[in-house]
């Protein structure tokens, strides 16, 4: 038996003020801080040890977890940083209000390219300083793989094999791992887990600091994914996740 | 070119009541936070990119690590946690305060348990709950390289190979490496860096949260190291390091 956690972090800066993150490095608020605590107060609560963790290269993924081990008291476990568990790249929406954007675009458009499987929004430039082959965070990455836009299906496809290859052999030896990454980048991998259609991955919302857990046996079977959080909590989150893309 | 920077962590809570540490796994002080920060803009502001880091398994080097990563804007580099750059194990010292100490033993038998090369503190037994082998955070580690006790000599000889292991191929691979740990696992590895006798490591004192810089050329020679921090705030440092051992 081992058990895999994922946890999408915290809510962020920009998150509060409704912009478009993607690949913008942008910090916890106080707020996504404390939902990072609470969320490892409650696997500390529920006995939760972990052998190793993974996370992205984006701050607002880091800290939830460093704050998530302070609290689990374990922050000697080995934590792997990979790309490839970045938020899905946003394009030249990122730094946008999604207000404004669905203002301007309309809620449909904005609907498609928040929830949709295989669009992209607008790409960036090459020249654009958004650009990640730009960036010292990404110099030791080949740039082939570096994304200019991503729709959900372009984030599945980087989530999914890198899972496949560094995450899974560890659970079939029976490893606890904590995944602590972003709203796609999860979905992409929770889409392929529960084997869910592109119409159930886009009804499906993921709150932010909630621990999501599976439990496999020796032949790599899970039962449901269980949350670890209370259920007024958690419909609350889901619900503001929801509302996010809806002009106001 | 490289450069290999070395930080022992900041003042912990222990350091402030002035009691043997070694393998007790206390947190930072107030204080310790804020000179980790100020190692972190200090190194930012003379412009230190790292490639690498590696930290022990204590959470005041490990939070030492992450203030600095957090001011250098580097949170995504990839970090190795390892147990053999713990600080020197005290053995039956640990959680003793170190006035109390050379109180009841004496100065001279005090400064040898602290300050010789080769001299071991009175061990834990067995079945003492401080035992490394019986608790969680070493449990992945073989119980025949867990220490009840360590002279400086017994950690260099767990350093020095570490180094040799997992450091100093990136370093002459060319990669800029950062190491934060403790006052006696980096005396053991600038003893061996600087080729120091045993009387000079004994006179040797590393300052909290001073970042010390070694620059290898391409056969891994090395100049001189040279801290990064003023030149009063280091003659303070250092002086604060020497009294420790002494009767109040």
């Amino acid at each position: 038996m081992s058990k895999l956690v994922l946890v999408r972090h915290g809510e962020s800066v920009w998150n509060k003020e409704n912009l478009f993150t993607g690949w913008t490095d942008v910090e916890l608020s106080e707020n996504g801080v404390k939902e990072a605590k609470t969320a490892g107060k409650d696997l500390k609560n529920e006995g939760y040890h972990f052998d190793v963790c993974f996370t992205s290269y984006l701050k607002r993924a880091i800290h939830t977890l460093n704050n998530i081990l302070d609290e689990l008291d374990q922050v000697y476990l080995p934590v792997t940083k990979a790309w490839q568990l970045n938020e899905r790249h946003y394009g030249a929406l990122q730094g946008l209000n999604k207000s404004e954007t669905a203002a301007k675009y309309g809620e449909p458009q904005v609907k498609i390219w928040r929830r949709s499987y295989d669009v992209c929004p607008p790409a960036l430039k090459e020249d654009d300083p958004r650009n990640p082959a730009l960036q010292a965070v990404y110099s030791k990455v080949d740039k082939k793989y570096l994304p200019l836009t991503e729709s959900l299906k372009i984030t599945v496809d980087r989530v999914v094999p890198y899972y496949e290859e560094f995450i899974k052999p560890l659970l079939k030896e029976g490893k606890d791992v904590l995944v602590v990454a972003h709203g796609n980048s999860l979905r992409a991998l929770i889409m392929y887990l529960d084997n869910m259609t592109k119409d159930e991955i886009l009804a499906y919302n993921l709150p932010t600091a909630t621990p999501v857990t599976y439990e496999f046996d020796e032949n790599m079977n899970h039962g449901e994914k269980k949350y670890v959080c209370s259920e007024e909590t958690l419909k609350a989150k889901m619900e503001s996740v929801a509302n996010q893309g809806k002009a106001k």
